[in-house]
């Protein structure tokens, strides 16, 4: 949670209801070719109405510079420090694919890597082996048994794949045995406290068989673990807020991240048209809503500007479906940008809009980056934003006297 | 003070004067049929062409989205973290009405109450009672007498009284007997450290008593009490800044706000034309001048636009009075924002102008929100502004070699 004394006190349970739409990798950059953002480019007659109305600004995911992954960029705009609670590699790899995480367990970030007659990696990614050449090969590392020890392995994509730790007396303090380099030869796993003794011999146990186990293969013929970690214990969204909120996403990464932080998570989503009904359908049982547009970001990580402009005209038109619920506060916002003319997550303020009944007289005059630079809000640290939602929405009283 | 380390090494005290003149509830929000504020609707004359030679900002008091109390607000522009220095609603409500406080007195908030026949509350505020009616009761409790403290009870306004607690080994930390609910019964005082038990002990014999004395009322049958607290212990100001401070506000509590940070404050003000004179005739014996305009808040609180907009009209008028004193610095700021939309304190951030011989070539279009959140200074914690204040007055040297 922010770094809010006795936030406790002056936060209230009313009946109002708050809408976060969070659109993955929402922020971008002027092409320079036209000196336009994708938001500037895109024909979005509903937010840029909307925005009108709206209270405009933009977010800080963590610092200016920072880059963040969608673990700190999500946690931030929940209102939780993204440099004080994180969520470790192979916990989110493994929420990114609906693999069941309980306390106590460790997963760790697989990848599959060649190395040569010397035991020396030649490549970290084993050539970037496609899905179909990996997937066998992960489940064949799946029947490795060690002793005292329950583990999985799941595919993930192309050269990646997801180790899970279950059983007793395990801990995520051991180190990794990627280099991070080639040349280097992988390293065994080591302890960093008296209690990963037997998480790290299970390891090194797993890769000496994986090893074994792969030795026929021609690229895929060893595997690097990084990002052991374990399931975090965070304070609880719907309870610090005094909230019953909902998570609706389709892809099960973002359904982790809410489940990380205590939200109710709603099943059965497979795209937004599906988040969209699901949200109606569950309109009268919550009071905070956070709904989760994937598209924008997989088009800027392709570096492919045209198709994010597509992806944010495609969700503009989900817009009115979303207004006609009528929420007091809604919110649509970003856990960072994905310039397409970086093809990567950026560092850049994400804008925002939030649109109350108190907003109405402060319109932005559209829905992008400058636009929203120049809206009444202005800059803000991303993790600030809950505080005007709940602000918005009647639920803050008054600090101090 | 602000979390600043060596602040002392690198103030100087200067000839230079300040005036920083805080008009409390300044800041505003559109209007949702004209989109404009407050501020914006104003005929200022004066103040707008002070924007044109002055560099303009806004503040925000503590976090985006928490609206502050009038102690936060007074102390994030007075340079104090406003999280980490705090001020009881016990003694605020006390120096609110003038009743003087010493170190180790604990002042309490009073409602009148209603209760049932089986004593549990039906009303918190004793269906709002007037002044009138409220007052002669207040001198009723005023005469309760417990061994071993002396207890002093005085009217504030409507069903809000102060208890004053004096004596030896008394202390804040108790609990409160205020259930904040109806269908409660008010709750007895516990102490919250050993050295509380007399403090809990003579505040619920009081109580009790008060039960007694107002047994035959219909209304205020009972009372309750928040807020315990005692004066704090605060860096000094003037210490701090190396300056010569005083406190100008016909209000008694802006004048004990002052008084907490250990201003010295000049008596004898009863309106904003009377601390202009104040302002004239004390100006040689300060540096550093903190001047406070009531009024735009209390119009603000009421909701009534037109009447925000007329007293801020009223305050323009004054400006030149005050420049013909010809102010190094003149800083015209607001403790937060009061948008009449609300008719409450708001967590919107507050423009505010700075005016010095560095500013003359860097104005502000206009002085209201818009047109500050486009200054030369932009968006700034208010508890930097004091900073920006001895800088622009060269009191300030280089920060590091």
């Amino acid at each position: 949670m922010i770094d809010f004394p006795d936030l406790a006190d002056i936060v209230e349970s009313t009946p109002s209801k708050i809408v976060m739409l969070v659109v993955d990798g929402l922020g971008g950059a002027p092409h320079p070719d036209t000196g336009k953002s994708e938001l500037e480019t895109a024909n979005l007659p509903n937010l840029n109405r909307l925005a009108r109305e709206s209270a405009g600004g933009r977010t800080v995911p963590v610092l200016p510079g920072i880059a963040p992954g969608s673990g700190p960029g999500h946690l931030a705009l929940f209102g939780y420090d993204p440099l004080k609670y994180f969520i470790g590699r192979g916990v989110l790899e493994a929420l990114g694919i609906d693999v069941p995480l309980k306390k106590g367990e460790v997963a760790a970030r697989g990848n599959f890597a060649t190395i040569g007659g010397d035991g020396l990696l030649t490549d970290r990614r084993a050539g970037r082996i496609p899905s179909n050449e990996a997937k066998p090969l992960a489940e064949l590392l799946n029947t490795i048994e060690v002793a005292g020890v329950d583990l999985e392995v799941r595919h993930v994509e192309g050269y990646r794949f997801v180790l899970v730790l279950r059983g007793q007396g395990l801990s995520d303090k051991v180190t990794e045995t990627d280099p991070q380099r080639t040349g280097a030869a992988p390293l065994p796993v080591k302890p960093l406290a008296p209690e990963a003794w037997k998480t790290a011999d299970a390891v090194n146990q797993f890769v000496a068989q994986a090893r074994e186990v792969l030795s026929t293969q021609k690229r895929a013929n060893m595997v690097l673990l990084r990002g052991f970690s374990e399931l975090p214990s965070f304070p609880n969204f719907g309870k610090a807020y005094k909230l019953k909120p909902a998570a609706i996403a389709a892809y099960p990464m973002y359904r982790g991240l809410a489940q990380v932080v205590g939200m109710e998570v709603i099943p059965g989503c497979h795209s937004f048209e599906e988040e969209v009904q699901t949200l109606h359908r569950t309109w009268k049982e919550h009071d905070f809503f956070y709904i989760h547009y994937k598209y924008a970001d997989a088009a800027g990580e392709d570096g492919n500007f045209a198709a994010k402009v597509k992806t944010l005209e495609e969700m503009d038109a989900y817009i009115p479906r979303i207004l006609e619920l009528s929420p007091d506060v809604f919110i649509v916002a970003g856990d960072h940008a994905t310039p397409s003319i970086m093809a990567a997550h950026g560092w850049q303020p994400v804008p925002f809009l939030l649109r109350s009944k108190l907003t109405k007289g402060e319109g932005a005059a559209a829905f992008n980056e400058r636009a929203c630079a120049a809206g009444s809000i202005g800059t803000i640290q991303a993790q600030h934003l809950m505080l005007l939602a709940l602000s918005h929405a009647g639920k803050l009283i008054k600090y101090g006297p």
